[in-house]
């Protein structure tokens, strides 16, 4: 406990001020404000927002303002935000994506990120933005990790998502599946794997993770029959974890890799080579519950598993869910890397 | 019900002697004789075989000696078998795949389906084949279905799966994912969605069936950023569709297809691009209680979605769900078939 009283807080970037950011980040608040121990955070973005989302609900903690350096109070008593930049009126309107707000969002994650980087936070965890608006706003990000990656001179990350039965990580992301063959190399197999076991080892306490990683094609090729892809790259790549020391196992045939005869998937993570061969299954498994990590940067970076909702925004009905575990994980896995720190010095 | 006395029996094909074939058979007659309607069913295969796997096992119909166009008495009193060939003893121990083996459940196969082709037979349900024991007694077929439309004649045809949540089908089946896009064409897109929407409806008994087609790519190419199949084949296919009366949507992103805020999928239907997309969905939700269905062939053809399992064939331990809920199906779609042939003559 006392190593947890001395990390800084938790930046949450506040999103979008016309999704349901603010919204998520005061229930979560609310929520994880009786949970023990609870996590510090600080939210950077708009003291107006904040301020406007918390009169549209009930029970949630009060936005107060808040600098770098100050030591926010306990969550229960409300929420310190870092304001950077005061947002018009029509900015801060639910379900109005407008570029001033898309401009302002771009703003608190990269102020959340260098503090993060700075040692000001302990980690990020970022509320929805738009891509599209991003981009018509003139950023031309296609997310926040490649936006993140690029902060923090970041060249080797994977996305990660963690729910409650699943954990996995994606060796490719956003691209069209008929280039993910051309994609997949022994070495970019080998630093997913590599990525994850550290992440598992060094964030979330696993001592020694045990690995699934799949297969690309049916019945993970069948020894060639179907594509290659298992014996040129992943097989390959799966050995040289081992030689490394990683307990990694597979090619596992896709379709059957996450039930098992208990019906429980027996591996501490998924290295998945596509972003549907992962996201199905993680999306059918944990609805609402999962958190997406990045891995690979230098800060700790969680987000919550949806977007800006716009068409509920303002209404009250977002599901705070995701935004609870993103917090939670973000939590965890900072205390753990300031232990390891501490252990380090 | 007096249509349903009038069909001939489901044939099921006994599969691999040495596989789970034969007992979970026998658990799913036993079970299936306390149901209302009780289906009617003859196994073709080995009395003998059968006969030995009833030893083993409790509480399930005693195997006899049955013919074509005797009526088979109730489930209850009695399996009837029609035996093909005297199998050796050594062909029959649980868990000891041989040649002899795989050539008689080559034969179980290609009787049943022609019972079924000539009306002497309702349907056909596949007990477990082991493909590569078929390949090495000569038979080279990747499969049933494969060796059903060859014997059967049919050109254009579809895997299906249905489980108690989903309903599937795959327009591509066992090719090297890297191969799928080049396969993709608007025609083979369609001929998959209007095969399932005539089984939907002709035998499901589903008036305007509603189908959920999955995009290829992720976010099904975000308009063309990653990937453009959804562009030049599977839009255009839906269209097509919908043009033929076909109540077809999409293309739907694949990772968030198979949920709802419901927590439900919403169609009849989900047509899949490719094999890992439609089945890591399915087993994921369904566990061991999906069936196996060949769209297109001229006669009803399902089978329960596993193995030979020889590891523990003879143990007692197999479960019969799967091959209860492949007779079931293939019963019903038998039923709805027969009466539709009735009200057209």
């Amino acid at each position: 406990m006392a190593l947890r009283r001395m990390l800084s807080p938790l930046a949450i970037s506040m999103g979008d001020p016309a999704g349901i950011g603010p919204e998520v980040i005061l229930k979560a608040a609310a929520q994880l404000a009786r949970k023990r121990p609870i996590p510090v955070v600080a939210v950077v973005g708009d003291l107006g927002a904040m301020r406007a989302a918390a009169r549209r609900l009930s029970a949630v903690p009060e936005p107060y303002s808040w600098r770098p350096g100050e030591r926010p109070g306990p969550l229960s008593r409300g929420l310190p935000v870092l304001s950077l930049d005061e947002l018009s009126a029509a900015a801060m309107r639910p379900g109005a994506p407008s570029l001033e707000g898309a401009k302002a969002a771009y703003n608190y994650i990269v102020k959340g990120a260098r503090m993060a980087l700075a040692g000001e936070a302990s980690g990020l965890v970022t509320a929805p933005i738009n891509k599209e608006w991003l981009n018509r706003a003139g950023f031309h990000f296609a997310g926040h990790s490649e936006l993140l990656a690029k902060t923090s001179r970041t060249r080797l990350w994977r996305m990660m998502f963690a729910g409650e039965q699943l954990k996995l990580v994606l060796v490719t992301v956003h691209v069209g599946l008929a280039r993910v063959s051309r994609m997949l190399s022994r070495d970019r197999v080998f630093q997913t794997i590599r990525l994850i076991d550290e992440h598992l080892r060094a964030e979330m306490g696993i001592a020694r993770p045990r690995l699934g990683v799949l297969g690309f094609n049916p019945h993970a090729g069948e020894n060639g029959l179907f594509g290659n892809e298992e014996i040129r790259a992943i097989a390959p790549a799966i050995e040289h974890a081992r030689r490394s020391g990683i307990d990694a196992h597979g090619p596992i045939p896709p379709d059957t890799a996450f039930i098992r005869p208990s019906g429980a998937f027996d591996f501490d993570a998924a290295v998945a080579m596509y972003h549907d061969q992962g996201l199905i299954a993680l999306k059918t498994l944990e609805f609402d519950r999962a958190v997406n990590i990045t891995l690979g940067l230098p800060i700790v970076r969680t987000s919550p598993d949806h977007g800006t909702a716009y068409d509920i925004a303002g209404t009250g009905k977002a599901n705070a869910k995701s935004m609870m575990a993103a917090i939670e994980y973000a939590w965890r896995a900072a205390a753990r890397r300031q232990q390891r720190a501490l252990r380090a010095a």
